[in-house]
């Protein structure tokens, strides 16, 4: 059986992969008198004088919400949220198998803006954080922003954020075994939804100065017909020559390539254009912007992509379940730009000097490590 | 310790008592491409392909969301969602541990019925039921009326139907001891919120004929003041003579009186004034309308409570575990009156003809026969 298959057997033999259960026997009278009425009201009471008592008295001490619309799952689109439902359980998975954090896959059956910020500020308060999932853009980018302001639990969209942090993570390692420095080398990203914007953001913060943007009809400037809002904000900062052409034009001279785009849309010739010792994240899936082989013998020097029968993935896996691990056990209100930095830097760090090399530069999914340094570095940067 | 003390401990321990876990390892590159990327794409695919697949491929299978707004909670009253999620999870664990049904608690942040109703309707495809738990009368009437109306799995309010369905389950059992009939019968219910509504609704379905509803200015009729919409619809049904007056005087004759209402609320004079081998569920926690031994010495013949340190005690546990599991078993799309007269039968079946006595009319919580004959016999009304 390949994968595909052995995935289909897997789902139905268990309708699914996630379950419920007690952490506390209900066996007798008086297990049910504790875990329930009349005990159950004790606990009540405690929350209902101070709210904040819900974090050592309910699940959402340790409990995130896998939310998602279904408008943008994996590689297959707008499947909408009955579709989605074996990606958010799958996520629910790998948050308790990596960062020991439980979840709750809610897949929502509707993909207007204010309803989801409804449905999401509604449930809220079972929950320590909100995980939002493959959010199609520009949608993703107000519905996640409109929750952060509303609610008091962390939110974040692990599509943006997640993938920059362990981009981010990789780049800094990959910089380390080639000699580039953040403040001369040029940057190109290329897909300019939920993921690209994200990793550009993050890399300006962490203190890139030349990061370019393009998408379908190549280089992003303010010239480039209907961006939405948030790609005309990133208009801003970046491409600041407000430079324009294709995206191999973008390419020449350019020393990091990060594409959150489509299959095989980076020729030997844009890579060979390329700065010495370049480095390159083609992260589509499941066939990535360029094969690692065909960007090595074009001149690439250190390449990444999001699958696992490559070096260097690139796996968010490393990050969500440390970030939510360490914001929940901090009661973390917000992610912060400061937390995903020092999350990266982490991540980076786990690769020892002896490992590090162009085909070694991310820890492995894994690394029993990960989640933990991860954790710590978020909760080190708790208010 | 007591049980209050008992209960802040464990929960404290805990933080609270529900969490999720995998159906399937996640400790290889391996098991993650089957359980998570690139394998769980297939599943989705099929999916999208016809939703009726999310039955079989995802959790929808076996899981239903316990939502409440805490706007009635237990005895406690308008706690709201925080405080309501020691109940609420304490309703999941036993939805699992009696039915084998998952169950994810859901507090909403909303008091408003129609964002309480937008929410559900929202998070409902990763479910494959809904029971809504301690949210106010009149509300929850069109709440529940509303959800049914929209979505295709079950909707099922317990503080109504849970209720309603044991009780019934009491009182066909209680008949039997008494050699009381439906059709000639006289019932009082006293309290006109959820459960008494429901309570009185199910009773007439069953087959009463002559049950009268009190609230706490009395008998209700046709000229009781500030009557909610429901309590309305219910005086076409019942005291169908529009007899005025107290609660004592609704039951002088009375064969069956049902309290889902106030401690202490009814006296030895009050009972004495019933008709031979009288009936009380005095169902008001913690302490009853009236005591059992009380009732007793005063003339009564059957007497149960909600506690379970007297005999006869009325549980909605025997009822919803098994409801549900019948209910995801077999594909409902709406728990009938079918279904819930062939639950309480199942319930009060589950009493021997040896066994069954003046104080021995229900099966014990702990039976483990009790979800498995509800589940059936829901099953076997499903069209």
């Amino acid at each position: 059986m390949d994968t595909n298959e052995k995935a289909i057997q897997m789902h139905r033999q268990w309708n699914g992969k996630l379950e419920t259960i007690s952490k506390t026997p209900v066996k007798s009278r008086e297990d049910l008198a504790i875990a329930y009425t009349p005990g159950v009201a004790a606990p009540c009471r405690i929350i209902a004088d101070n709210k904040d008592e819900a974090y050592n008295y309910t699940m959402k001490a340790n409990t995130v919400a896998v939310v998602s619309d279904g408008s943008a799952v994996l590689g297959l689109g707008n499947i909408g949220p009955y579709a989605a439902m074996p990606v958010m359980e799958g996520k629910c998975v790998l948050f308790k198998e990596f960062g020991n954090v439980n979840a709750v896959p809610i897949c929502l059956d509707t993909q207007d803006t204010e309803e989801i910020i409804a449905a999401v500020k509604n449930i809220a308060p079972a929950f320590g954080g909100i995980n939002l999932e493959d959010i199609s853009a520009p949608r993703c980018f107000e519905i996640e922003e409109r929750l952060k302001e509303m609610l008091d639990i962390p939110v974040f969209h692990d599509d943006q954020h997640g993938t920059a942090i362990v981009v981010l993570a990789g780049i800094i390692n990959a910089m380390k075994v080639t000699g580039k420095d953040k403040e001369t080398a040029k940057v190109v990203v290329n897909g300019a939804g939920s993921a690209g914007v994200a990793i550009t953001r993050l890399l300006l913060t962490y203190g890139f100065t030349n990061v370019t943007m393009c998408d379908r009809l190549g280089i992003i400037g303010k010239d480039y017909p209907d961006l939405n809002w948030m790609q005309k904000k990133m208009t801003e900062v970046t491409n600041l020559t407000n430079q324009t052409g294709t995206l191999a034009d973008a390419l020449k001279g350019a020393d990091i390539f990060v594409g959150v785009s489509a299959p095989n849309i980076v020729t030997p010739e844009m890579v060979a254009s390329m700065n010495h010792d370049s480095i390159l994240f083609a992260m589509a899936n499941p066939t990535p912007e360029i094969m690692p082989d065909v960007a090595k013998a074009a001149g690439a020097r250190v390449v990444g992509t999001g699958r696992s029968d490559f070096p260097n993935q690139v796996n968010n896996v490393v990050a969500f379940p440390g970030i939510f691990k360490g914001a929940l056990e901090g009661r973390a209100t917000q992610i912060t730009e400061e937390m995903k930095l020092a999350a990266a830097l982490a991540i980076a760090g786990l690769v020892s000097d002896e490992e590090l090399c162009d085909d070694f530069i991310m820890p492995e999914a894994f690394d029993p490590r990960v989640a933990e340094v991860v954790s710590q570095a978020v909760k080190s940067h708790i208010k």
